[in-house]
């Protein structure tokens, strides 16, 4: 599929409502709005804005500078300029390679926008953000009923790990395993 | 289980060397010695050490300014004060809370210093780092057939993501990803 026009660049401080705006637009499309706590504070405060919004050649910027601002986001506008997809991610590590890789958090494109190759357009430009920085692998999950995603995502090269699971400690088992109650 | 005693800390430079011999220690237990890359001058530049050999009340360091300086590490140390494990991680993000979190790409503990309890200590110093840090979860993966590790991380309060599936595009599929071939 040949990819309709549209330029892809990183997030600006003045993008925040936006990125919530496809925040809970990504949220209602999977009926979780109500687990929404991001605000535009809280976005403001956590990614790592490019603040000269340059282009893919500078990869993160200025702001990337704490640990507790480790998100990144990549903005997707349609051929009229409007905005029509991101991918929010950030960086992770392997250690038998002692190199960073990118892991894709949420990657959404409006309905509206389905269908013209945006999806694969930003999982491109993180490959290529992961190569350019010297990065050794692209990762995310998908939902294990997800079978078209999963076939997608197959025919763009990603391998699924199957033989691993996730592990989640949250909520009250969080202080609970820290000893903080 | 009580803990034997121990301490725990943020790696910093010095501490290097050791790291990599637990890399490959634990790399030898999985028999997966050949697949470490990770040389002492990688992990140099890609870990974000405490230069000051802070505790656990600074989390992070100075070093932690670079996106590809994504990785921590946490060093336990036996009675004696021989090192006897370690947790290698970094901070993840979740969109929905607008919030960081730690994932924990690597936990090890020397065979000979098992069933002291320093595999929980370790994983609850990273509870507590995420605690005070102001993040939301903690998360790692495990492999499917390692039961007796679900059955203990669900004993100290994780659960498993059994709906989801990991992705990952890596070796020559990132560059043809990425358009660069």
């Amino acid at each position: 599929m040949p990819t309709a026009p549209c330029t892809v660049r990183h997030a600006r401080r003045e993008d925040v409502p936006t990125i919530l705006s496809l925040i809970k637009e990504l949220a209602e499309y999977e009926k979780e709005l109500s687990s929404v706590e991001a605000t535009e504070a809280s976005l403001a405060q956590t990614i790592a804005f490019v603040p000269d919004g340059s282009d893919f050649s500078t990869p993160g910027g200025a702001d990337a500078t704490t640990p507790t601002r480790p998100a990144r986001c990549l903005l997707l506008f349609n051929e009229t300029g409007a905005p029509a997809g991101m991918a929010l991610y950030f960086y992770n590590y392997s250690t038998w390679r002692a190199r960073h890789g990118i892991y894709l958090e949420d990657l959404f494109v409006r309905p509206s926008e389905r269908k013209k190759g945006y999806g694969k357009r930003l999982l491109s430009e993180l490959a290529k953000e992961t190569v350019t920085s010297g990065g050794g692998r692209l990762e995310w999950v998908v939902l294990k009923w997800n079978e078209p995603s999963i076939r997608f995502y197959g025919s763009i090269g990603a391998k699924s790990m199957d033989d691993w699971v996730g592990m989640r400690v949250d909520g009250d088992a969080l202080p609970r395993l820290a000893g903080l109650e």
